[in-house]
């Protein structure tokens, strides 16, 4: 798979750590580590298991193109990966592999550890985006800019709250994912979650726990409570914790999207994309994959929330229709990742930008604390009613608001200039900051 | 709204929880709050407050409908409510409505209001549908019945293990929600997140903290650590737990529905509900209402998870589009927990139709115990050869496992029956139904 | 339902045409057009029909809310309802009533009355739309306005040729809706769809038909092909259609929305909405609501495409999952079919500030153009890497393009203010305007 | 790609048609026939078009590996692709290559490539599919079967009248396909849609139509009204046809994985999939892999029919946001077709089975037609509660509702035994299919 399809998640770690081939090798190291476990335990002899653990070590042996094709008639990889992994060790080690499982304890404890690594990469850029984002709130506590509400001037507030608002959504992110992260279960039940096959050779402690726990120890994963075939609990926790993760990134590239647009300018990219037909353009590339990843995880993540309903022991197509839809959302997350962590890290603020644009509403953008000050002097209604007129005869006019109100002579003794100060109405901005940098 | 679409939350405790009236209740509850924090941090007189939050609580006093009418205007109904209940109070205490606030401060405030409550309602339900299960575990221990992969019969388990697993994703389910429900904030923030209007009039401590945990508290919310007006987590969060709500019941609901079918007939639940043709029939309709519901949470949820891109300091539509998929996702959650609790409380079951069908295969249920056996002596691969031709012969001549092995030479000194008894190849079926309820 | 929850859909036409009320009413309706076919092929009198459709037209003499929780027992409404309808008809009526058919029959003939109503309602919204959408193309044909790309200015477009292509978005969404409102089918098909109580009874000419036309004429229906109870393409269609409306409106509010920003101000809204705190505001309301709608379409018609997957002769979860998210998409459909009307009509272009826009870029805007022009004579690499170079001189010293470029020797012949005017390369707009226009 | 995540799409022509090969030679004949196309029109020297055609049709001469790493830059891999393909021809071509065009041009009109060869393969498919329904429905057009509602046995049915309702499915996705076929568009448009920099060269016929329609006639797609860059109704339209068709085979999927059940045995595959464990297993691998298919595809075109919100004249996401769903959405319908066919081929249906089991309900599967000729007799309402008694009875003292019923004093007249025969009550069954095969 070049990632011709896929420029947001293309060369990414992620990408790489959820490829087809690390999928290879993390049904292999289950297998292997299957078979070290009945070692461990005394199912099977240490010899066998070396064995089956150094084969399947070596994923160059396997060709998956042949695995995946043969995959088709039992609809799993895992049958036919079998097959070839018992045809690869040595004749006396063969009657150890795969021994006692079921196809879904293999897979899904690869699943689980591409899961394990895409979200210590994904975490690790967190880090970093975190990194860039306390650096920005901190150098822009006090750059004032519009405050904007459906798409209007509002009041004004700064950059520097707006960026320690992405950072608590990063940081929101981060505490899901690892939470999640430590949670991911090996996957060990046979054939219908009794470990029957397990206990027909030899009792493996409470519930078979000597035997599960030395394999999840084996592979880094937790042991689960009970086989899990059916209890999808850990795939929907995924894929709530991805979704959120794409969708705080999307709010980033959100914003970096509107404040980059050509009229308002007010951030930048550092190396925008080129256009094939315009040399002029520097296009907002990072922050646009974002937003394109921000679309596609909630679809991807409601399949995956809906394979909770699994029927039976083994369901007929929940389990199925989860394999891509996890990759896929793992790589969705891997891809915003690393792109809103080079966003964060290159973004350029224009405070110059932002500065004019508190002027452009000629004062109405701190009408609200204008109508507060009149309020006491006109009553409140009289105020507000004051203030409509008023600005809409600046918009009107095309004059500023305080030329407006200068002529009322309700108005003689405010300095209204002063008033209408953007930078006197930030309320708590600076001090939000200053708290919420606090949060580690 | 009569709930004629809805029979899976009509009449049920969080439909009523989370209705038009109740959202007016929870909208005037945060006015009046919000009155009295000020109150209490000294932006207003104690008086003016107190007859705010009398007014507020008279929800008598306001015309919802025409409130809803008028709140296409401005795209909410907070506007129209302010000035409703600003009409209604005093005078003097007019001026003290709302005051400093945003529509976004209440609306949110409210929708968190009623996030818990009807969170509280659901996590009842659970704790009564988790005894429930308690239950039928312990009480069917022991109860072997088919473990069914893919449609069909794999190796035997017990319904106990099953019911085991049911609860162990209602106690998922309870953890999730309770986790969410002690982290519902209360939202102020003014008109961009700044509480400038509130500082305006007076100092409020850092970062205003005195007026928003004053505010929380009178609320039993959780003081946030920032505005949240465009930093979703919380609705995002609420989305994913109840998603997963919806789906643990699914799951127990899609086994009940393959249980109850006519020919398998192992389940039953206790008041089938009747048909307008038929007579006879008595169908899951718990069962049914719950696997409905679960087939619209995904969708509701990716909704709200797409609502996490949310530009600016109050986004246009992507707020707008939370508010009725958050109610209908907490009804449906509503619902499903209700229905969840009394098809767990009522559910009939079968042993001797479990125990009939463990003998539909003619032994085949076991056969991966034979072959187990088998392989020490024959090799593993002969052994499975061997199996899967007698399987088959016995599937064509309508015998039984048994029977067809009999006759073969290799197999003279095994003993068949008690090698081929499903109760003898639960595994740890009991052992890991004792350790999962040890779970509180 | 007071539709607090719903500002984009309350008080709409189409918001009555679903309402409980207007269920109520067509479920009553299918009922009676029932007895009223079986008279018409000779399965009831006369006399008896007219009793039932007389009681059944009178909505009245029913109780919504009680029928609504009695649904409860059975999951659906139609069983307490033909309960209820039996009991108020006369007594030698009351054995016609709902004879032969099935709860799903009446139900889902209702859901078609709806929709039928709701998709006319639409349609004459769409009409409306379309009108304002050929005026305002026709006005702006050559109103001269930046292309936008990835939110940077990229070459000059007309306002006519965006128009026009919302125009053609909101005819496909025409046409769709048109062809499933022609094709939306009554339902009628027994407990199992065999039509076999009918039968019982006398026959109906081949295959039924003459009873189920009957039934179809009666109510404006399509006649079906086969009884669709677990056949959903009607619904399915219905789902695509709505959600293609929804979203072709969704592309109109997301360029209304973006284009109205404070800096941008290239369109406002006829009337913006208020806000609860600050006096100045105007918010694009109508193309925030139809944003709002445009996020949750998808989801809903994913829920309902979904249940395609219906499992035997009636699904115990995908039918009953069906009910609210098709109310709710036609719903929002209707919502958006009226504020987007109101938008078109009402929408207000600046040509000035389109015109003060185009130059923001220093005439980088048709650095294309220029780029074209210099190729044959620099070639092409050379032409593009002078370009680049200077645009970014120019945004780098705040000069426009123009000046940077006419300091450079290679281009002393040409006219470089003809050919960085906007409006003189707007290349065919106005032509695909008329081309497009000619669509009706 | 191995495709081992995807057995219900690997090696399938569809997986083929759509991989990042198909997709490179796609562009590279969009690119070619962009040259070619503006030689027609005489924008161009024959010569380049030539030489530029002859370089893009061999795709082996560009590393799709290289080009998706640099498309990152620029969010998407034509401005790599371009670069390549310029300096791979003559040098007097290069300039001829991509001319006028934006990337959008070449992306869209690759993808419509892809999509119009993956329809018609699975037109083909479906063609297959249909034949062996055809057949199916004959000669089991009296095949008596449970009719099954709620999961309930309700009245008898045929399982001809099944694979009819099957088969017209299936007609409604061709229809669905076919019409969408005929409709996919060439993308033309230049940078912001007006074809500027096409026109900047030479008058190109009324809105560029000459250029644009040998554009199109090269590429055997249709000629679009308008440039729809931001105008996604084709994509919409693929999404909606490619659900329908993956839901039209869930449906059949989910019957079959019902009556393929252990204890119902109605129907099975003709190859079941084996198990890594159990030598007896039989599965239903191909309706699984469908079932698993039809719970993704909703997700996937809820996704598509989110990116009809595309803002400007090139969104900054939505359209990122659909390439891969739509490939993904193509390869689920292609699996899905390509295991529908061999599904419906080789189906393998027991007709003693399901006369087996129409006698399970001990004649209440026909209690409706019995309380339709006791209701003359009783009373309807007297009718419908000595049934319900009488089923009950039966039910609960294990013997059949005939011998219950014949001790009943009322109806010693009745001939209870033909009464109850269920295969004299499948109704118009066979009508409705014979008419049902007329469609063609």
């Amino acid at each position: 798979m070049s990632g011709l399809f896929a420029p947001g998640s293309v060369g990414s770690p992620v990408a790489d750590a959820t490829s087809d081939l690390a999928f290879l090798e993390a049904l292999l190291a289950a297998e292997g580590a299957l078979t070290s476990a009945r070692a461990t335990v005394g199912l099977a002899p240490r010899g066998a298991a070396a064995a089956v653990r150094e084969v399947a070590a070596d994923v160059g042996r396997f060709d998956a193109r042949d695995i995946a094709r043969r995959a088709r008639e039992s609809g799993n990889p895992v049958i036919p990966l079998v097959a070839a992994l018992a045809a690869a060790v040595p004749a006396e080690a063969a009657p150890h592999v795969h021994r006692g499982a079921t196809s879904q304890d293999i897979l899904d404890t690869a699943l689980m550890l591409l899961s394990a690594r895409a979200l210590d990469l994904i975490l690790a850029d967190l880090a970093r985006t975190e990194r860039a984002l306390t650096g920005l709130a901190s150098a822009h506590r006090d750059t004032v800019m519009p405050g904007r509400t459906l798409t209007q001037h509002a009041v004004p507030t700064t950059f520097g709250l707006k960026a320690a608002g992405w950072r608590s959504l990063i940081l929101d992110a981060r505490d899901r994912l690892t939470r999640v992260r430590a949670s991911l279960p090996a996957q060990l039940g046979g054939a219908a979650g009794t470990l029957a096959a397990f206990r027909a050779d030899r009792e493996c402690g409470r519930g078979g726990e000597a035997l599960t726990s030395a394999f999840a120890r084996e592979l880094a994963l937790r042991t689960p409570e009970l086989p899990w075939h059916t209890l999808r609990t850990p795939v929907a926790d995924l894929a709530s914790a991805l979704a959120l993760t794409t969708g705080a990134h999307g709010k980033m590239a959100a914003d970096v999207l509107t404040l980059a647009r050509t009229e308002i300018a007010e951030l930048s990219e550092s190396a925008g994309g080129g256009s094939s037909a315009m040399p002029h353009k520097a296009n907002p590339v990072r922050a646009t994959l974002v937003a394109a990843a921000a679309r596609r995880a909630p679809g991807l993540a409601a399949t995956l929330l809906g394979s909770l309903v699994a029927e039976d022991e083994r369901p007929a197509g929940a389990w199925h229709a989860e394999w891509e839809p996890l990759r896929d959302l793992l790589r969705l997350a891997g891809g915003v990742a690393r792109d809103g962590a080079e966003l964060a890290e290159g973004l350029r603020v224009h405070p110059e930008a932002m500065r004019v644009h508190l002027g452009l509403t000629g004062g109405s953008i701190v009408s609200e604390r204008v109508a507060a000050e009149l309020a006491p002097v006109l009553g409140r209604a009289a105020a507000k009613e004051l203030l409509t007129r008023a600005a809409g005869r600046a918009r009107a006019e095309g004059r500023t608001l305080v030329d407006v109100l200068a002529e009322e002579p309700a108005l003689q003794d405010l300095d209204l200039a002063a008033l209408t100060d953007p930078a006197h109405y930030t309320g708590y901005a600076g001090d939000l900051i200053d708290r919420a940098l606090e949060r580690r």
